[in-house]
């Protein structure tokens, strides 16, 4: 398992794509599966269009329609971004599998992995298993 | 693969972590991945905070907020609660993959995995899926 | 790795069971994982109940209000209908893994396997990998 550290704006999407992609290829496999892991509960990971960078804002201010941040949440151990970051990460995931084909990570010719913050500015981790032969 | 059989409330979550913790280690890898499949369509599996009970409330609620329970689904075959079942299901999604480390399934401090009903109560299944080394 | 090409309307879901099923039947493994990935990012992969095809339209409806067609997305690059289709594929997702036991896909008596599509009509790509033994 490869183990990646990054610091997180207050709330966005940040790219992700390239330390995946080198972790498949020092993985010396040829086919395969590449599970992608946060050990949060206020983020996700997601596949976006990297191709016009103001779409990013949309996806951000599209989460934060569908989840508002009640005044009025039960949940009492933080703050309500806070409360609100639990259910945006159900939502969107904290995993996603990718697949490993001729040593290479698949991906479409416009998609980036992102990792999306709810309640940051954060140090945060993802992981990375690789398995295949 | 192992199967679990669980009795659910008519709408939330329940906390399966134990059970996919005990099957990890029974299944003898060292590395590898772990995939937790339900066979529903009115369920999800999710991973949120364990620190707060209250939280599960809020996500309870808001998924309902999202996708209301329409007296004018297309949806004949079954309730209007199930109708909104089978959405709140892809939203959720009924499948979800974890990495297997050290013998041991990865989980962050204050993640525990849910099974999410939404159109109880009922017995249910829940499978898991090693692989690995 | 499989691929597949397909054709698909505006707005909707198209069953792509047969085809995951066939894969996993031509893999001659009896033990494992599957990974459906889609190469797009206006567009999906989900498990919905086949039973009630009428149910298929209250989903597509669904995600529609979910995710409105906004005039005012920052996304310049392609058509609102596009900007849209991005968060509709971050909310339901380009990859979802199943089960493999005795050599066939593990599916829920009511579940069957759908491309979401977004902007199309497109001629569109989904992979299949299987990974066990």
């Amino acid at each position: 398992m490869n183990k990646h550290t990054i610091r997180t704006d207050p709330h966005g999407l940040l790219d992700i794509t390239q330390s995946i992609k080198k972790d498949v290829e020092a993985a010396s496999i040829q086919t395969g599966l590449c599970c992608v892991y946060l050990p949060h509960t206020t983020a996700a990971i997601t596949v976006y269009s990297g191709v016009d960078p103001l779409g990013l804002l949309d996806m951000n201010d599209a989460i934060k329609t569908i989840v508002p941040i009640r005044a009025d949440f039960h949940h009492q151990c933080d703050t309500p971004t806070d409360a609100a970051g639990h259910i945006k990460s159900t939502l969107v995931g904290p995993s996603m599998t990718f697949i490993v084909e001729n040593g290479e990570l698949v991906l479409g010719s416009s998609q980036s992995i992102y990792f999306f913050e709810f309640d940051g500015p954060r140090d945060r981790e993802f992981y990375t298993q690789i398995v295949g032969q």
